[in-house]
């Protein structure tokens, strides 16, 4: 399990804290995101999801998609990553000068009906146009399509692997630059991860795979682990366990990342973040939105590092 | 992970509820004890660990041992354990009739001290007796040991593998008929566990390895595929998410079965349990105790159960 010869010992990851941890919770202020922003980057986080460029008419809480792509622009070394829906999400993303975007299809069509109204192939169309979009601008930008609910649906259950296939194979023609797997509800277990991974690996050739994973069940860790087996090149997360579940109230939400570092650390592998820094980013998210640090290792500390007497 | 060729289908479980998972939270009377221990088998528990041999007036909470022996006797197909330290306690189950005995010393001699009040050596003695009495008893029982904080202590920290490997050398000196690797703290990683249980499986030969693990850090479930992939022969766990670590208050407790469990089945793994009984036991185990379920199976609901719409 990890750590295998010939492995880089380096495990990439993404905060996806911003936007994925705080769609469903309560109004953060623009200037408190910035913040949050500062601590995550100060405890070594490199790859970040900031916003969602959709109507600020719609979702008022990410009306300031602008704001926060401008007010963060000046870190170096840091991928900043924002979500784009449609061509006009895109033309937004650019011209404020983002150059990591995020496109979302579903894997199932109940999903992607209810979450966003349309069909798959209809969603495939919106893609091409991002993509030609993105194409004639002179900057270099990456766009990276998720694949939602590759793992399971809420409303129809269990996924097919041939179906994640077919859709990723069309998502390729596109010419993305790369894929992320969401187990979107947590269903997903680790047999099925290295499985999934494993083909879409064989399938993407040089395009890089990343897995965006949930806790909902207690499997976080055990999928990631699975998926960084398997060949995945980065694992989402969000910190103070963040991010829940709409279908399973009380459940727990994204993968906390700092259960994911505290872990792969003792593990001997190498993830760039410095830990207790992380552990502060996780209090004051949860702060910014008035819940509990409910990761695992937020509430019991790290191992080995308070002990009694 | 799991499911290797040549590998065995099933994984067997026990459930420690009733003596680790009750031992820190308010009185349980025996009947309500007994009620549990009813539902536990009914959702297809085999082995429990029902109580301990303590001195009544020092943990008035298993001044029942007896009582909740004599009263669980008739079920057949079911392996019940009691916790004994001593001649006194060995003696005392023995007289009631039971038939699988733990002994629990710890590899750390910080920790033995602040648990048992002397060192290991001398806990080794108390084995020893237990053992004789045992074996010049003319029933067939069973004496397993655990060995705790074989993953790290509370008060000095890591534990190397060779400090387990000598209390294990000692302890099978004494003719035992089983071993478990008990992390105590929840700090383990699954390389850890993987290099243990495997080290461990070639000093014990014919004498199963069982792990007694906890869901601290979150890594509960990634713990006990990789002591299954080592050769572990049985995983512990409560139900409901009980039994803490009085360490890091508000933490995990030990490792729930219902989410072992679930992920197992969905891995295509055996064992015996029907899951959706173990829920309703997992909901008794803490209305009993006036905690609320905080299993993430328990709390989320199995995956593909309960579809929105």
């Amino acid at each position: 399990m990890t750590n295998q010869p010939g492995r880089s010992n380096f495990v990439h990851v993404r905060d996806v804290t911003l936007r994925d941890g705080f769609q469903d919770e309560r109004f953060v202020a623009t200037d408190e995101k910035i913040a949050l922003f500062g601590a995550l980057v100060a405890a070594g986080i490199t790859d970040l999801e900031l916003t969602s460029f959709v109507r600020p008419d719609r979702v008022p809480a990410l009306a300031d998609a602008e704001a926060l792509v401008r007010a963060t622009q000046s870190t170096e070394g840091v991928q900043r990553w924002g979500l784009v829906l449609n061509a006009k999400g895109a033309e937004r993303a650019l011209a404020v000068g983002l150059t990591n975007l995020q496109f979302v299809v579903s894997v199932s069509e109940s999903h992607q009906r209810a979450n966003a109204g349309g069909t798959v192939a209809q969603s495939l169309i919106q893609l091409r146009e991002i993509v030609k979009i993105v194409r004639a601008t002179p900057a270099s930008v990456a766009v990276e399509v998720t694949l939602a609910t590759a793992f399971g649906c809420p409303f129809s259950g269990p996924v097919p692997e041939s179906d994640v296939l077919k859709v990723l194979e069309k998502v390729l023609e596109e010419g993305i630059d790369a894929v992320s797997l969401a187990d979107t509800i947590g269903v997903a277990v680790p047999t099925e991860v290295t499985s999934l991974v494993s083909h879409v690996r064989q399938v993407t050739d040089l395009t890089p795979v990343g897995v965006h994973l949930h806790d909902t069940r207690g499997l976080g860790i055990a999928n990631a682990l699975a998926a960084l087996d398997a060949g995945a090149s980065r694992i989402d997360g969000t910190v103070g366990g963040l991010g829940g579940c709409p279908f399973a109230p009380g459940a727990s939400g994204n993968l906390p990342l700092e259960d994911l570092i505290h872990a792969l650390h003792a593990m001997g592998m190498n993830t760039g973040v410095k830990l207790e820094q992380l552990l502060e980013a996780a209090k004051l998210a949860c702060q910014l939105v008035g819940q509990p640090v409910s990761s695992h290792v937020g509430v019991a500390g790290p191992r080995f590092a308070r002990r009694p007497n």
